[in-house]
């Protein structure tokens, strides 16, 4: 039994003070911040830690506590403030006071990996809650597999009024509505206020009546009524829907002039204005300090913590050796060993039997590989699975009523998809990948960048990856795509150019656990070009395909995908030229551009004349062909044609690659 | 008084049916494509377009004619079928049998600019909805200010369950209900049918419900009943709220065995369920032909367009000629001679006064600028209008009860406000410009990209653009973006570097009618380097800020906005240790890598050692300084801390990049 009794008003009041006066001081510190959220939502913080919250801070990766994300990730200091106050290791009083500073464990938005206790990076408005879907999603699918006994959790969101107008947020609701993800809790801190002034001044739409819509449970709370806070978080624990607890709340509340106004958003309250605060709050204590009897208070959620964290420890033991080390094993997102053996296997039928096919096909081959012997794997697609090539045949849609489903029909949500197989990562035990047309990363992108940041190992596999796309014309063609993926920090970019190929990049992607790949595949087929398969030769980004013959090489032909076999095709007109070029095969510019220089410099070669095929855009291979380089690509948007008419439009034809380099050697 | 009676529904059938027949017809010659939607919104599309629609084919860009947004863009056959029934010019027969092939007026989605009658480009879902809701701002933005006579039109949109899954809808639907833009009409396809299958395999919402919490008026019809929908469209013409009609249809409506399933989506019937579909829906001409009497139905469209036109003309005849110039100098987007005259004052300003400031508030100086002589100029941003510096203190905000405001607060809706502004460029009239902070512009990009292939004046002011932005951490730090967006065809980015640089810039964004401009804006404070302002030196991308002194130069320091200061400095640094340094301003590095080969050499000239010095990363630098050329600035993601300590944790400073030239020299 708790030595405190963490429901009396007097008690309360004193806790989410705590927050609040944590939170005042560290932005006013750090002459930076946001005050006004962890002030205005330290009533709902308060009991949602106090009284529900099951976390272990002392095991902050215990595999069934509760996620708690804050997606109004500006009102860092309620997460820093609360951390510390439930004595996560990494928050002393020192991280507190060194907010916002460089090296520090409480950066100006939470970082996921970066920071105990945080579950997912958010900032950028509206990913926290649509990852939050992810999580909702990942307990729901395992609690399905594994039992209620091993997965059996909430996953909590505090969100601002800029979460809900986010359009991914809508995305991401309309999915939890759709697949029931009643364990999914969002605490909605209506304050009215945006940074440009009161909301009303850019929104108008009753939120509660939008949940509703899309399927939740919604109702409308006192934010600073800690009962009914608490009432309405065990009505939401009973739905059968996913909740939204709108609780009207005062942002910045106790700041005399400023609480209820945007001043209180982002920036510190000023001296004069704080200690008004906190004489009108009646916080009493020193700056940086926390009075006995509230730390005491708030150490009775790591109790209760503790404790449940042994009550599930018992249980899990309960299960076989096997399931025991499965769960471990898929949590820790390790891959089983058989992995590797069917990849060797797939490989090895594929040189005995080679496969012509569009790189989608080949990805589809793969996938039915894959999913055989790995049963974290959880495909999707933003409803075009019969273009992705996504669906093994065995594999059944999730649904409210077949959690155990392990394909995710996404709907035309790109985004909402993106974040929520983010959510899927974080959660642990099982490994997430989704599809779409490649010129949709565009919708996605907030989203696959988080992929990056925080290091996350989702698979997104991107289809019609080119003009190659054909008919559809140039709103579906990517162009700049490419360039524009690879520039992201940390994501690995992949563009195979045969089944072989093919093989290689979704066995890399699947065994970098930590961060995004993206496999950009073609709709058009492709001839299988490698002859053997020993070696990943994918690894390092690029390797000679075929070599010249007849003496040194005179020209290096450099190519991706689907012009790979292009390259191929000019290498022999030139040869039959008499010209000597060889062909390297570049499945990730970003991989090798990454290899030491002494490896890039032997697969680069010393060929006088350097071209790079790409149906895209030239941005980026001036670093392996020079800046004097000769590119066969894309400088404008694409247009609707049969494919293979556009690519004799644009020019990306083997004759034109000869060609350039028959006048550079001229 | 029309010689043919477009509500008897025998002629109503067969006008519909002209368009199902030339939508079967044309995609089962191209062998690809989506008969489904024209098939399931034939009736919708019939009664919009016989009795209400007011549009003058003859005078396809009239001022005042409605618009029409074919949301769902894959059923770009309902669109070309329905221009040439009604008459566009650029629409015969032929360019119907040309569906899909290179160079034809049909390409698989629509594109404004291509095609005749085409409003703006749609395919990428969600966007057409987006863009409406800008058109429709525009129209009552312009309403206000020159008066209904001449300024009185509706905007309609057929929308998809794809359109309205996407979260980019949301954000459309929360403005326009917010803004209360009644003359806003949102026929929706409620066909139930999505690409995976039936649409309740994926979604679940309430689309009524969902808009009418956004404050829409919302109801269903049949949407096959010819009468229901006329009756509907009456009621929402005379709403005083944007309106939804949800019309119940069947995908592929009328082919035996395809018809309400998602095979009737996005393939060619075949010959078989084509010739049966013909047979079911009385169709009894042959393909690619039109009867005679359908013909001389849809001509009355025509017919009643014109009569409107000629009556709008007579009214707007009535406005005294200088109204008469500036509106048609408005709708076509031409600039007044006071916008050039006003930059020249204002730089004159500048060099007498310099001012040390973010080039953020650089910008604010000349936004007031602007304003002041340019009516057209309709600021806004995405909820930071105190941080990005976009607000005229004169603006006052646009709402429904402000109409004639050229201030919109846009909420936090990055994508919807960019997708409004391409909406707000296609109507005329308006010159939209809008903010957030660049590391934001992942969340706008789709829209981007479509301004780009649209070749619309939009700029995007995009503060807060590097690391400079400090404390707020890597969630909100460009890193990868400058380079993303240069990746972007017929995009402009410019980074200025000063308030010279940030005048010429806005002066090329707005002189620039036909093509988007991002500009790059620091929140930092930066020193005015510039001390001549005669020439716009940033007309061509790049120049020389400072030549070498004492002879040729050994190096060359390329640098953009923030970090030209540093370039600066490291050129003094240089000069100290007797290294002769030279400094090339870049305030578009696109921009100038389109400039003649001639040109660039000139401008990049022949130093040995060259150094490219952004606070971003490498990627497209390679192209100035060569594959060996060396580059100070970012290779990851930032960090939370102030921008001082971050410019040198990360090595971005003048003693990194003299050292650097100091080690290639030695």
């Amino acid at each position: 039994m708790p030595s405190v009794d963490l429901t009396s008003p007097k008690i309360h009041g004193r806790m989410a003070n705590a927050i609040r006066a944590l939170s005042m001081d560290a932005v006013e510190q750090a002459k930076s911040g946001h005050p006004g959220l962890p002030m205005g939502a330290a009533d709902m913080a308060t009991v949602l830690f106090s009284r529900f919250l099951k976390i272990d801070p002392a095991n902050p990766t215990w595999a069934d506590r509760d996620r708690f994300v804050l997606s109004a990730g500006h009102g860092s200091m309620l997460v820093y403030a609360l951390n510390h106050l439930v004595g996560y290791k990494d928050m002393p009083m020192e991280e507190i006071r060194r907010f916002r500073q460089i090296g520090s464990k409480t950066p100006g938005h939470p970082e996921y990996g970066h920071t105990l206790g945080v579950e997912t990076t958010t900032g950028p408005l509206g990913q926290g809650i649509a990852t939050a879907v992810g999580m909702a999603m990942a307990e729901k699918m395992l609690a399905a597999e594994f039992g209620k006994k091993v997965v059996d959790h909430f996953t909590y969101v505090l969100a601002s009024d800029g979460d809900l107008m986010e359009g991914i947020s809508q995305e991401a609701i309309a999915m939890a509505g759709h697949w029931k993800l009643n364990k999914l809790i969002v605490l909605f801190d209506d304050n009215g206020i945006s940074i440009d002034g009161p909301l009303s001044i850019a929104d108008s739409v009753d939120q509660v009546k939008r949940f509703q819509a899309a399927g939740w449970r919604a109702e409308r709370i006192d934010g600073h009524d800690a009962e009914a806070i608490a009432a309405a978080i065990l009505r939401a624990q009973k739905s059968g829907k996913p909740s939204l607890i709108a609780c009207k709340t005062i942002i910045g509340y106790g700041a005399p002039k400023k609480a209820g106004t945007s001043k209180a958003h982002g920036e510190p309250l000023g001296a004069d204005e704080l200690k008004a605060a906190k004489d009108k709050l009646g916080i009493d204590w020193p700056a940086f300090t926390v009075p006995a009897d509230i730390a005491q208070a708030w150490a009775e959620v790591g109790k209760r913590g503790a404790s449940a964290r042994k009550d599930w420890e018992a249980r899990f033991a309960t299960l076989s050796p096997g399931k025991q080390s499965e769960f471990t094993r898929r949590m820790r997102h390790e891959r089983s060993p058989k992995l590797a053996k069917a990849f060797t296997a797939h490989k090895k039928a594929l040189i005995a039997t080679p496969q012509n096919i569009a790189t989608r096909k080949s990805s589809e081959l793969a996938v039915e590989v894959i999913a055989g012997v790995m049963p974290e794997f959880l495909a999707g697609s933003a409803d075009l699975t019969g273009s992705n090539n996504t669906k093994a045949k065995s594999a059944v849609a999730f649904s409210a009523k077949t959690p155990k489903g392990r394909y995710v029909h996404y709907g035309i949500r790109e985004h909402g998809m993106a974040a929520a197989m983010n959510g899927i990562a974080l959660h642990g035990g099982l490994a997430p990948n989704g599809a779409t047309f490649m010129v949709f990363t565009d919708y996605c992108r907030p989203a696959i960048r988080l992929s990056a940041l925080m290091g996350l190992g989702v698979v997104y596999v991107m289809t019609h990856d080119s003009i190659g796309l054909g008919e559809d014309g140039p709103t579906h063609q990517p162009v700049e795509h490419l360039a524009a993926l690879r520039a992201i920090p940390g994501l690995r970019v992949f563009r195979p150019a045969d089944s072989i190929e093919v093989a290689e990049t979704w066995e890399l992607a699947l065994q970098r656990t930590d961060g995004p790949t993206i496999l950009a595949l073609t709709r058009q087929n492709l001839p299988q070009l490698r002859t053997d398969a020993k070696a990943n030769r994918s690894a390092a980004g690029a390797y000679e395909l075929i070599a010249a013959e007849g003496g040194k090489a005179q020209a290096t032909l450099f190519a991706t995908g689907s012009e790979v076999e292009i390259a191929v095709a000019a290498r022999k007109l030139l040869a039959d030229k008499g010209v000597r070029a060889r062909v390297v095969s570049v499945p990730s510019l970003d991989l090798f551009l990454q290899q030491s220089a002494e490896d890039r410099a032997k697969v680069i070669g010393s060929a006088g004349v350097k071209v790079a095929i790409e149906a895209g855009i030239r941005q980026g291979w001036d670093a392996v062909i020079g800046a004097d380089g000769l590119f066969v690509g894309m400088s404008s948007f694409g247009a609707s044609a049969p494919y293979k008419e556009l690519y004799k439009h644009f020019g990306i034809t083997a004759e034109a690659a000869a060609d350039a380099v028959l006048k550079a050697l001229a």
